[in-house]
């Protein structure tokens, strides 16, 4: 028979058995966090009608959709949670209580150009709370939070979470007189880090035709820094001038209040002007994540508050805020970076036992033995060498093999091997059991999930 | 604003928070069993090349396939886990271990004519063991006690895990003279339950051509039943007369001596000669699982061996046996029969703190407090009436709220309402947590996901 040579699509991840393990163990880390702070699991559909999905329409995401049709139906696999959030939060709007807190972590499709680390096929891994007509700030400041325990949960310690508010920006232009200049302005001051202030001086006197003076305006602004006292202080000093930038200051004031009651350390957070997202989703709080010794990375972990969730399905106002990790991404970054630790186990048994009999009832037992305690026990019955029979469990990576030959049988023990330090010791099954159990929790949380 | 009616597709479930709870658990009571049997998880993209998820070819299958083209690619979302699998195999062999003992739990489409009951997009639960070369039988025997843990850890007692081997059922038409005809007699046969063996009969000698002898033979054979020992015996009956059939028996001899010992009582497996399975898949040991007081729901898990796994994509032998269970099937027909367990927590969260004052920091600080301590707290903070707020803690089904005013600050206590009793107290937010935790803690297991 003609073969066909197996592949799998470029931009798609697929992961070995042990790199598979540290993602969901990544993956679990995640959703435990965000159950943590009361938030309730979703599962929305990959595919949505396209009328759903493209509601908002154009920019560069519809060219990058997944679309096609079945039957006389015009399909699109989802390019993130948010708009299937809005689809569902308007859909059940009656039967859902408010405001609505959930996190999803599912795949998501763009087709991008096809480039390393570039994936088509993505998991993200959102937080986001709904209110009904109005929500509170402080769930601004929880955010954070969340942020903050998924990472260090992680193993992190050097990151930061980076926070500003776009009506402090938007309240800040509009006194310079260019609040219709917005966008183009937040957009040239994102590339502050990568052409510097006199590249972003240049576009904005030479494109945008602001006069020097309200460049510079700009830039000094953009400029403030310090401790998180020191720049809303600064900030402060604009007041009164604006309604919009004093109501971001506000809320900014607020969060920054906040963080610290909500666990946050100090260290981990900063207020950055120079921080602005997307232009015109965000309304408010803005969010992103750095880690302070790969800043070439990007933001892990970005989000904010925005006004109207799922205005293009309803007439309520359902104002939000959010955050989203870019989890297959990440993962394939960390992975890059040697910032997977290997020693965390990835072995998918805590117990291979090996027979050395022909009839298996007693090994079959053992195994079931194993298995009601807990343990995590793979029986190997296969008709090979010994040497093939170790070389497997070296694969898997198994801290401990259980031998059971007639001696065994006969004296009621099995021979009990720790791979790692090559021990070897008859004991009977209970005590195996327990010195196992011993081990894989004295395992737990000991090795962080990441090697930093 | 033109709104855009918010919809979710036909045969695409999406469930509301509760009953995600319910979904939730159900898969995480499935994964920790595979786990427990040391099998490693996998996920495998969704898209994958058309010409590898159709190498196959043909069939019903082919019809109902999401397939469409992006850029130049011709692409197609995957209608099972096992197509995936046998790719995977092929791809990465040489970095695997054999056996290869893998699950995956996700999402798989097909685009049937939507009706009650019937998805498009819906989760499969497979569990695959898969060997080099060949593939010893005592795991055809370890995969019912799999079906089994599963199973009873859902809560159910009454289910049957019935068990039949292909070989004895092709032996036997040999046997015949009808080796040629053993796909259709199957066929015919596995209607038994439908037409009744009169109709059987009419079939076998109308349309298959049998003389009322072979049609005889084949219905009492098929009527052979009892104890698994008296069915055992009976078919020793036939042995020494066609190889595979001796094969076959000798095959069920095995996986039904094991199964004992690897935990599955008797009263929830049989030996029935009536299983027969999906044609040209299975080559040997086949399985189906069935409620015992629903029977009209069907098989809830089946699987079974299969000689050869990745032929469409590798020269090497592949040989395999495993289950799948038809995860999103099941849910909707436990909710349509009542058996989802309403007493199983669904709440997202097992404290609500309401703040009374206008400063936060005190309720934050206890927010926090009790997330250190493991406990999943929400924090309400909107301006609504007290009367909304229980409102909302009602809707959620959280089992503790936690007031705090003034007084309660002054005095270093909250006021802990347990919302079920309505009993309500001042405690030192410790006690309050340990309250809390201590029902949580008491809360796990007492109530099985399903109510029978």
């Amino acid at each position: 028979m003609e073969k066909i040579k197996p592949r799998t699509l470029s931009g798609f991840m697929e992961l070995l058995p042990a790199a598979q393990m540290q993602m969901d163990r990544i993956m679990e880390t995640i959703r435990s966090s965000y159950a943590l702070f009361g938030y309730t699991p979703l599962d929305t559909p990959l595919i949505e009608a396209s009328e759903i999905l493209l509601a908002k329409g154009g920019g560069e995401t519809e060219k990058q959709i997944y679309r096609f049709s079945k039957g006389d139906t015009d399909l699109s696999l989802r390019f993130d949670l948010t708009v299937p959030l809005a689809k569902y939060v308007a859909l059940h709007y009656a039967d859902l209580a408010f405001p609505f807190k959930r996190y999803q972590i599912g795949k998501v499709y763009r087709g991008e150009r096809a480039q390393r680390g570039r994936f088509r096929e993505f998991y993200q891994a959102d937080v986001d709370v709904i209110g009904d007509g109005a929500l509170d700030i402080t769930n601004d400041a929880e955010i954070p939070a969340i942020i903050y325990t998924v990472f260090s949960r992680l193993g992190l310690k050097r990151f930061q979470i980076r926070i500003n508010n776009r009506k402090i920006l938007n309240g800040f232009y509009a006194m310079q007189g260019l609040a219709e200049k917005s966008g183009d302005i937040m957009r040239t001051v994102d590339k502050l880090e990568k052409i510097g202030a006199d590249g972003v001086r240049a576009i904005l006197v030479d494109d945008l035709h602001l006069t020097a003076e309200q460049a510079n305006a700009i830039l000094s602004f953009t400029n403030i820094h310090g401790t998180n006292d020191e720049v809303l202080a600064a900030l402060s000093g604009y007041r009164g001038k604006n309604a919009v930038f004093d109501e971001g200051l506000d809320e900014l004031g607020t969060v920054a209040k906040y963080l610290g009651g909500f666990g946050v350390p100090a260290e981990n957070f900063a207020v950055d002007l120079t921080i602005a997202r997307g232009l015109d989703y965000y309304t408010g709080t803005v969010y992103e994540t750095t880690l302070l010794d790969h800043p070439e990375i990007g933001s892990v972990c970005s989000g904010g508050r925005y006004d109207n969730l799922a205005e293009y399905y309803t007439e309520r106002q359902l104002p939000g805020v959010g955050i989203s990790i870019g989890l297959t991404r990440l993962f394939y970054v960390l992975g890059e970076q040697g910032m997977l630790n290997s020693e965390v186990p990835t072995a998918p048994a805590d117990a291979l036992i090996l027979p050395m009999t022909d009839d298996l009832s007693a090994a079959v037992s053992l195994a079931t033995e194993l298995r009601a305690s807990g343990l995590r026990t793979q029986l190997y019955t296969e008709a090979k060498k010994f040497k093939a029979k170790m070389n497997y469990a070296d694969k898997l990576g198994v801290p401990f093999v259980l031998f059971l030959g007639e001696d065994e049988i006969n004296a009621g023990v099995v021979t009990c091997k720790n791979m790692k330090t090559g021990e070897q010791e008859k004991l009977s099954p209970a005590d195996a059991g327990a010195r196992i159990a011993a081990f894989v929790e004295g395992q737990k949380g000991t090795a962080s999930i990441l090697d930093i």
